[in-house]
């Protein structure tokens, strides 16, 4: 299977070398030289590439929008696979499915990433142990799905969820975007700048990801502003609710509305086969 | 040095176990048996103590309203140190101030814990590289103060935050308890639970904690509960910034917006020292 991986970041090149170091041989292309010469130099790819027609699968590393020209910019072999990576997928799906294709479109998201970006940040473990989800449609092809499948296992990952793209997105707007635009928001308070020696771990969780691009960022949100808005007015009205009780100062009252929250996580941890418009195949 | 703790719970249990690892003979009590027992069958401490007026140390490892009632509660050496751990200082500052003392009063705030409590999840390098937060009021004694500090530093610490009770409540408002009013408010949300396969090392961050003892959160808040609502007012402002710049649409404005966010906590980084309501002391 000829592999090429558009887009050699961070995504793109731990993508890279966890294929090579399940033994495929990838190329690799990148809109700006520096990381492609770094991809070469450090044997994140094999060879660059500069055309597409001749790969049976390319991954688009890219965001979104740039996913979306790239793959209207170029051309495919015929009955080669096309897969994004992009953290909103409704977007990309419709935009790919605007006219037909001669290639089968598989839509991926990989639930791994870090706080900092670039290829020099790649690395071959970024996904053990992590999902992928993947998106299904009316018209996926099957057996183009499962040839993803099969890389995406070779990856490292642990499992792969599927679902729709619209549930992804939703999923998403409150696993990953809620939890981004909660650090954003948590690191802009008057204490910010003289606060370091008064913080353990539950403030460097909390800001970890406060430093993300926010151009990146700003995409995502607004390509899913319908759902994350939602999330975020529902967390505003968590926010407010603890807060009433703080005020009312009843004891027995905030230690319940807290409970409620242990109560809610707890019981999530297992509970996602139970949703028929996702199905989890645990893999190895 | 004649120490004892009394709470042999996560941080008494894991204070105990740093001492001892640094050489030290350290006594202990706990208000149940079991963890008592849990203590001298794996040498957490020497021995158990049944009073405190031989102890020139004594840490109380209690909640704030359980610490009060210890130290009202008990007989303490003359010139005695007498130290909590509570995660609020101008409640027990005013507490112990409130009639003369045979003892000496140092205020302590470990920056460092775990999501988990019990001193079966103690640890002895649970401190190693965290910041103690030490409290000082006008009539804190200077040797029992440097005292405390030398005992901080052999537990392992990297730095002592030295500042009034006032300060710190305030401070902590921001850095810890707001962060554990966020993970609370965050999982209620109406996907979470069945959003377990969507989820990276950002939702893992933001859910940490939300699983902590309600009781004890819930006395901490309302023991600071000025400080901690103005924080929780403050993150619902700037949840609202986003959200509107999201609903507005215009990607310039809402990545202006973000980027405001990952410059402060850049800019916080290094700041501590600038404020001169705080002394910073970095040891070893």
């Amino acid at each position: 299977m000829n592999i090429c991986i558009a887009g050699l970041g961070l995504i793109g090149g731990s993508m890279a070398l966890a294929l090579k170091r399940a033994g495929y041989s990838v190329d690799g292309w990148n809109r700006s030289k520096e990381p492609l010469g770094y991809a070469l130099e450090n044997n994140v790819i094999d060879s660059a590439a500069a055309r597409f027609d001749d790969y049976d699968m390319v991954f688009v590393a890219l965001p979104p929008k740039a996913a979306v020209q790239f793959i209207n910019g170029n051309a495919f072999k015929d009955g080669a696979i096309v897969s994004d990576i992009c953290g909103v997928k409704e977007y990309i799906e419709r935009e790919v499915c605007l006219k037909p294709r001669n290639f089968k479109y598989i839509g991926c998201h990989p639930m791994a990433g870090k706080e900092v970006s670039g290829i020099e940040n790649a690395c071959a473990d970024l996904f053990d142990r992590a999902s992928m989800v993947m998106t299904r449609a009316q018209n996926t092809d099957n057996s183009a799905f499962e040839r993803v499948e099969k890389l995406v296992k070779d990856m490292g990952f642990a499992r792969i969820v599927e679902c729709s793209a619209e549930v992804h997105d939703r999923k998403i707007a409150y696993t990953s975007q809620l939890a981004h635009v909660l650090s954003n928001a948590y690191v802009k308070d008057e204490d910010i700048e003289e606060c370091f020696g008064f913080t353990g771990g539950s403030f460097q969780d909390m800001t970890r990801i406060a430093g993300v691009d926010e151009n990146v960022w700003a995409s995502l949100y607004l390509l899913n502003a319908q759902n994350l808005t939602r999330k975020i007015s529902g967390l505003i009205d968590s926010l407010e609710e603890i807060k009433d009780a703080i005020d009312k100062g009843d004891f027995d009252d905030l230690a319940a509305v807290l409970h409620r929250g242990r109560e809610l996580f707890a019981a999530g941890k297992e509970n996602l086969c139970k949703n028929r418009d996702i199905f989890v195949k645990y893999l190895k």
